[in-house]
């Protein structure tokens, strides 16, 4: 039993500064937090790396790119050159990863495929940007219910197609419970993913769904998710990074943030951390 | 332009009693309704047939049956005497389909895998008894937000795995809009499905994605749905049978009834019958 693959993903404790971040998981001994960009542009991209490195912590990751579905190609060179500052930070801030989220359907558009296309080309422009920094973009399959306004990868079978026109270190894909535990066939696509497995994210599906879409995400534990097969079949596929709790949930920010922290290491040595292979 | 294929699922018009369903139809020049059992059962089932036989109405199909996931054999025994009833019912109506909702995970119960197994052997105890009295089962795909608590099946390929063990006159699936858009491959699986596809079905996805999951649905012509690709490709793999508005919608059942069959009788008219195969 052991805290030394649990990494604190920021937005978990959205009450917290980065500096509050830091300790807190300091405080915990989590050896890993995963940061989001907005709270390092707060204080600086230096300062932040500089907290970073003298800290100690592991960055799991950074959160996020993406969002390049848009048609106007205007749009989509701003969203290139964005994601192009952000594997700077990625790379600045010493993470081997940076979280892709796709984006969404452009305002009035009902083209699926086409928004599915343009987040391919975008990912093939980006690829050897990532690798150029020594990084990797994450793609990050997210649940249907978000595909017409926030991403429109919706499955792990979906995401390993793009990645897989990429090579392995240059593109990954971030595997989260939230977004997949209902996918059909997941045990096949995480053994499919191997390698390609850049981040492994946690958090649970509860029910009734919480009425904030972006916010019902639950506990670790609180929900349907089976962790221990999941986290069995991540593990098998050979995945031996960080594992992130990643959860939105207002009601948590909403509490002390230690207390969240302390609870979820608790969910993690309970459900997750049995069921990762060792080191 | 014709109205002649378009269905009036009565969950739209909820507002409505059954009779009330049955002369809004009538008014509005609907050659056809989809009734729920419970409306059915305020009046009884011969009376609510005779009325449907002697409106002209076609019975599109009959909603729902299924919920038989549970883990408890006493549970499941009593989960499939009342799909044989819900089939003498779907008979007696004169129905061509049951509409089956498969039902979600057992309370406490976090194995998905289980539950989608049981929901394939309770259709493989049903499929003969629908054959023996000359209706079909129809399996919907639900919308992966509802895996936990409502559908197991989450995509058409996976109702397609599952009713493609039986004869084709006996199991048929469900495509609805509002459950499938979103699906990668979605083209592929319509095309595939071909003479399994027992009802379309139309309603819209909106976003913000409304606080109440179960009334998520929105007006045809609402949301994000591409309706005219996506009927193309059902008329394109021969489905000829009728298209059934099915909208789950507080906002839409405080209206006058009458109100709202002629807003979706004008959206059917301008976004989904142009692209539904002549006759």
């Amino acid at each position: 039993m052991s805290l030394d693959r649990l990494s604190l993903n920021q937005r978990t404790t959205a009450q917290w500064s980065l500096r509050e971040a830091i300790d807190g998981c300091l405080d915990a001994g989590l050896p890993a937090i995963g940061v989001w960009r907005e709270p390092v542009a707060e204080v600086g991209l230096d300062t932040a790396a500089a907290w970073l490195r003298d800290s100690g912590l592991r960055v799991s990751s950074v959160c996020r790119g993406g969002f390049f579905t848009g048609a106007d190609p205007a749009a989509r060179r701003e969203a290139h050159d964005e994601n192009l500052r952000a594997l700077d930070e990625t790379a600045a801030l010493g993470a081997p990863v940076l979280v892709l989220v796709p984006g969404g359907l452009p305002d009035g558009d009902r083209d699926l495929a086409g928004a599915r296309s343009r987040a391919a080309e975008a990912v093939a422009a980006l690829a050897v940007e990532a690798g150029a920094r020594g990084v990797r973009l994450g793609i990050e399959p997210m649940h249907p219910i978000y595909a017409a306004d926030r991403g429109v990868v919706s499955t792990l079978a979906q995401a390993l197609d793009l990645a897989e026109a990429h090579p392995v270190d240059e593109v990954g894909v971030v595997v989260d419970t939230f977004h997949l535990w209902w996918e059909p066939g997941i045990a096949y696509q995480i053994a499919r993913a191997g390698p390609r497995i850049a981040s492994y994210q946690v958090s649970d599906w509860i029910t009734p769904f919480p009425p904030d879409a972006l916010l019902a995400r639950g506990m670790v534990g609180d929900g349907h998710i089976d962790f221990a097969t999941f986290t069995a079949a991540v593990a098998a596929a050979g995945y031996r990074g960080d594992v992130e709790v990643e959860i939105f949930n207002a009601e948590l920010w909403g509490r002390a943030g230690k207390e969240v922290v302390e609870t979820l290491a608790r969910r993690y040595l309970d459900l997750v951390e049995p069921f990762l292979a060792p080191l």
